[in-house]
């Protein structure tokens, strides 16, 4: 998860090499879908390595759509759909910051799941680690957070 | 789509081999996912034949999933998922009937997509062909219905 | 609930004296709230005569709305939001027929909500009532199916 | 908006004053309408005074509803009805802080509407002013919230 529009050039090479890893840990990976920002980039990142990409996305159809997404769900219900994006997940990772991935990193500590924040600043590292307390890690690279998700899945 | 825990012997029959010639085709099966029914017996089918399978199941956790999903999609919004099942579908087959199954079509139809209806009763095949007109088709056997939807979705 | 764009003027005389109806009886209406067909006459019928109306609307603005809502909900969902509308009203009445009012009626089934039909023609009436056997009522008048929805609340 | 089962007694006390404010600035009170913490108690205030209230409740039926919601709203969506009540509001108080909080008041930054923050501690007032920039507005009293939503909205 993260910025779409918003999202920073440092922000789309660590989405790219998120997806990457997440391919190679032969995960699949769930974004929002669109051809833009954090999802466009992880689902790159993924395909690259040959991974498989889902695609919650916002629309009723696939305009907009990332091209390296293979399998696109349509929900057709906007914003409403984060929901969707973090209960099919098992770990949450958000890549920089805008109010859609507040939402998402909010929706995944309701839900219970591991939300894992990279390139978050520090009011967002300080608000959410309070808010998630033991469901909410601060990670400084992909592959940081991959190693950590891998230790949270798997209790190693 | 069709009847979960009111499917019939044949609608099982039926779905599984359905599931089977949308695997064949290469195609990716789209059904709501739960253990139970033409969901179960269609996603069972295509995994048969090494296919891919997406459940869009109407829960927040998968408890209540068929084993043969590969791709949960986990909701949580009951039975509004469904529009996102038919948005999600480039055809949508229907197999059997039941009160899910009819909002299904329905659905379909409203968003323009083609609904192709196999052990359907006469008074379901006379509403939905009245009500979908050119989108309506029906079968009478799954191999019908992946030749049709062949035909509808290359327009050859 | 009833068809928008596709309602004839006898669905829409029908259903502005079924939204009179409903407020007499102090009923609050729901309907999907638009500016056209069976949503907009019954509106324009319970405000007529002093009702409340709550218009479930599928856009994620008050473009396209019915002047007679009251209470606009807001879901940005598109034709998912037809369940909302469903769980959200204690009874259905279906006024004419199409693809949206099919699958309202077959979501009310579904959750065991009384369905009450009027101006639906022969196929839909032969279908719905194979479907819900005793949830789903037909009837000939709006005064009827009032009348038929207070005997089948309280019960008396 | 504000936390259920975790919201504090000075949450709950700001809360109910902001409902009968709400009711008494003649606005419709739209809250998430469950019988516990900050949406019962503004529900309460807002019946106190003679409002109106709007339940967008996260099942689909009424069980868990607070007792002084009059328009129930069953979604049977989950966090995901956060959505519609961020989409269904002119303005969008939030009264203590909880994760499903969080994501309404990310929700309603994404959804261009003004987020009002009242008893809001200072990492997300930080959090938040930064993320929504002009829409994020800080508050000390219930009194100062709604004197402040009259301006935004009525422009004056």
């Amino acid at each position: 998860m993260g910025p779409g529009a918003g999202a920073s050039a440092d922000d789309i090479r660590a989405a790219y090499v998120l997806g990457q890893l997440i391919a190679r840990a032969d995960w699949v990976l769930v974004t929002g879908g669109r051809a833009t920002g954090v999802m466009d980039a992880a689902c790159r990142g993924a395909r690259a390595e040959g991974g498989l990409t889902v695609g919650i996305l916002p629309t009723d159809d696939a305009r907009g759509m990332s091209a390296a997404v293979d399998i696109p769900i349509l929900t057709g219900m906007g914003q409403a759909r984060n929901n969707i994006n973090v209960l099919s997940s098992v770990a949450v990772f958000a890549c920089g910051m805008g109010a859609g991935t507040a939402a998402e990193i909010a929706l995944a500590i309701k839900a219970g799941k591991p939300a894992i924040l990279l390139n978050v600043a520090e009011a967002g590292q300080t608000f959410f680690a309070e808010l998630g307390k033991g469901q909410v890690h601060l990670v400084n690279t992909p592959e940081e957070a991959v190693a950590l998700a891998k230790r949270l899945i798997t209790g190693a």
